[in-house]
C-alpha cells in the first residue's frame, strides 16, 4: 500500500479504465451469461441500501420487511404456504443451506442427482462430506425419474432437481420425483433460472415443479438472474422453516439470538433491488420481458434451423444448445465477431442465453453471423 | 405478486420508508456493529461496478485487475510473498473456505480454537463435518499457547488463531501458535478486523501476527469492517496457492476452467470498493482513521474509569467491553437514550465498538450515558 493515499481523480480514472476493460450487457454481445443488466429502479435501489446487513438484522428493520414482503411475493409466486426462507448471494450459496439443512435433518449422506444438475451440487457435496449419487437423463435432457426411484434408499438425505437446466433450460420431472421423495428424503429444487422464467410463460407445459409438488422440501431462485434485481438477489424458500433449527448457529454480539444463514455479513443492497424489481414489473411485466426472451429466442432458433444449425432439444426456455459441427471453433469464431457464446458439455453444444439485455435486432445480427461462422467451419 | 407493477414513484417512497426504518452509521450511534460507512469513493465505485460478477471472470477483465492488484496491496501490507488469494463476500466464507481447504489437504477433521474465536469457525466445522477441539485461553482472553500445543496432533487439519477477537480486540500468540503449528497443521488467521487496524497503530506491541510468522497458512480480512469498503469485501489470502486445488470444482459454461470459491455468482462491485479505498487512503489515510477512532476509545474508558466502570482488558484496539452491574438493563438503558452497544459473553460484559463513523463529540456523548445509567443502576 502506497504511504500516501491517490487523489480521488486519479482512483475514479482507474476505476473508468477498469470498468471500460469488461464486458457490459448494455452492448447485447453477451449470450454466455445468465445475468443481465438489472432494471434501472433496482440498481438505484441497491445503491440505497449499501450498508445494509441483514447479518445483524436488528438494525435493519426496514430491509427486514422488504425481505420479508419479498419473501411473501414469491411464495405466493410459487404456491407455497407459510414458507420459511431468506435471501441468499445466489443459487449455491442456495443450494449448499438446503443440502446441509437436509444431511443435519436426515443425519444421512447420500444427494442423488441428475449430472445435468448444476455443478455447484457437486461442490456443496464435497463442502459438506456428501456422496453424490448421479443419475442419468432421459433423451430430452431431463432427470430420469426410474433411475432416482432405483437410488433412493435409507442413505438418501436429499435429491435435487432442476427447473431449468444451465445447459439447455430443461425442467426435471419435479411433480413425479416430489412422489418418490414424499416422506422419503428431502427434494430441493435449484430453480436458479427457471423460477423467474416459468411462472411468466405463455404457454407453459410443464408439470408442476413448485410447491404444488407436495414433495417439494426447498427452492432456490435467482432475482439477480431472470428477476431483473442485482447481484447477490437468491431467494431460498423451505416448505418447513422448522428445519432451519438444524444448521442454526448462536450468533452472540449480534441483534439475532441464532444465525441460520450461511454468511454473516450480509450485503442485503440486493434484498431492497429484489424488492423493486418485483413490485415495479408486477407478473405482467415479467410476462412481456420473459415474452421478449421467448421471441428473440425462437428468432435464433429459426434461422439456424433454416441453415440446417439444430438444437439439442426445442427451448423451453430462453437457453438453447446447438449441435454445431466444431463447437469450439464456432465460439472462436463468434468471439472474433464481438459474441460472447458459452458451451455445454453434455451434449457437446454451443450454448446461448437470450438474456433481457439481447434486442430484436441483436438476436437477429447475431443468428445471421451463427450461420455465417458455421457455414464456413 | 400483482399483475401489474407500481409505479415507480410509489416503489421510491416504499424504499425510503424501509431506509428511514433501518439504523445508520451516519447518526453516530451504533457501538455495536463492527461494520461502518463506507468512503464515498468506495461507494461510487461499488455503484458503477453492480453488474461485475467473478464468478465469470473472463467477462470482467477489468475488474479482475482491480482484484489481482488488491490482492497486491495487501499481500505486500500483511508481508507476505506470492500469496494465492481471492475476494470472499466476509470472514465467515474466508474461514469455511480455509478449513475446507485444510480439510481437503489434511484427510484430517479437528480444528483447534479458542472459544475466544468467532461463532464462524463452529459454523464452518458443523457445515464440513469437522470436529472443533477448544482450547482455553489467558487471563487478557488470548488463545493458551500451551493448551493447542497439547491439543495439535495427528488428528489435526488446522488452528484458527484471531488478530482482532471480536468481543475485546485481542490478538492470540500467533508467533508462537506459528511455531507449534509449522509442518504440522494449517494454521488459519482471523483478522477479520484486526487487518485493517493492526498495520496502522501508532505503537503496535503486538508480536507478528501476519505472514511474518512462517506457519501462518492463510488468513482473511474483511475490507468492509475498518477497510473502509462496501459490504461485500474481505480477502482470503494463502501462503500456497496450489493448496486451492483441493478445493477446485470444474465450472463448465463459465469463463474459467475451475472455480475454487465457495460461492457462484459473486457481486463483484466490492473488489472496486475495496480497491478504490485503498488507493485513496493509502497508509496514512488508514492511520489517521485507526488514531481517530483510538482517541475516541480512549476518551470512552477514560471517563467511564473515572467513574468507576473498568473494562475488561485494556484496550489495544478499538473495541471495549466494561465491566458493568447488570449488562442487560445498563443495555437497555442506553438503548433507551439511542445509544447501540452489544454485549460479550466471555466475559459477560457491555461491548463497544469504536468505528470510525463515531466522532469525538459523539464517543463524549456516549461516554457521558454510559456513566449515567451505571450509576442509576
Amino acid at each position: 500500500m502506497d504511504e500516501r493515499g491517490a487523489p480521488a481523480k486519479k482512483v475514479m480514472r482507474e476505476l473508468r479504465e477498469a470498468s471500460e476493460d469488461d464486458l457490459h450487457f448494455r452492448d447485447g454481445r453477451i449470450f454466455g451469461s445468465m445475468c443481465t443488466d438489472p432494471l434501472p429502479i433496482a440498481r438505484r435501489a441497491h445503491a440505497m441500501f449499501l450498508e445494509a446487513n441483514l447479518g445483524n438484522p436488528g438494525y435493519y428493520k426496514g430491509t427486514w420487511r422488504l425481505e420479508r414482503e419479498t419473501l411473501r411475493i414469491l411464495s405466493k409466486l410459487l404456491h407455497g404456504r407459510n414458507l420459511g426462507g431468506f435471501t441468499v448471494s445466489g443459487a449455491t450459496e442456495g443450494n449448499i443451506t438446503a443440502l446441509w439443512m437436509a444431511r443435519n435433518t436426515t443425519r444421512r449422506k447420500e444427494v442423488v442427482a441428475a449430472k445435468t444438475a448444476h455443478f455447484s451440487v457437486r461442490k456443496a457435496v464435497d463442502l459438506l462430506g456428501m456422496r453424490l449419487v448421479e443419475v442419468p437423463h432421459d433423451d430430452m435432457y431431463r432427470a430420469d425419474v426410474d433411475a432416482i426411484g432405483r437410488k433412493v434408499g435409507k442413505d438418501t438425505a436429499a435429491v435435487v432437481a432442476v427447473a431449468g437446466t444451465t445447459e439447455l433450460g430443461q425442467v426435471d420431472p419435479i411433480d413425479e420425483i416430489g412422489e418418490l421423495c414424499r416422506d422419503r428424503a428431502f427434494l430441493h429444487v435449484d430453480a436458479a433460472f427457471g423460477g423467474f422464467v416459468l411462472p411468466f410463460l405463455d404457454h407453459p407445459d410443464t408439470p408442476p415443479w413448485d410447491f404444488r409438488v407436495a414433495g417439494v422440501s426447498s427452492l432456490v431462485l435467482d432475482a439477480h438472474k431472470m428477476g431483473m434485481a442485482t447481484i447477490p438477489a437468491s431467494h431460498l424458500l423451505v416448505r418447513e422453516a422448522s428445519h432451519f433449527r438444524k444448521i442454526a448457529v448462536e450468533s452472540p454480539y449480534l441483534t439475532s439470538v441464532y444465525q441460520t444463514s450461511l454468511l454473516g455479513t450480509r450485503n442485503s443492497a440486493g434484498v431492497a433491488a429484489a424488492y423493486a424489481a418485483m413490485r415495479a414489473l408486477g407478473r405482467s411485466g415479467y410476462r412481456q420481458i420473459v415474452a421478449r426472451c421467448m421471441r428473440n429466442t425462437r428468432t435464433i432458433v429459426r434461422r439456424a434451423r433454416e441453415a440446417g444449425i439444430e438444437p439439442v432439444v426445442e427451448p423451453i426456455m430462453n437457453v438453447v444448445a446447438f449441435r454445431v459441427h466444431d463447437v469450439e471453433s464456432t465460439q472462436r469464431a463468434l468471439d472474433a465477431k464481438g459474441w460472447k457464446v458459452s458451451t455445454s458439455r453434455n451434449p457437446r453444444a454451443l450454448r446461448v442465453v437470450v438474456m433481457p439485455h439481447i434486442t430484436a435486432k441483436s438476436a437477429l445480427a447475431f443468428a445471421h453471423d451463427l450461420v455465417a461462422v458455421s457455414q464456413k467451419g
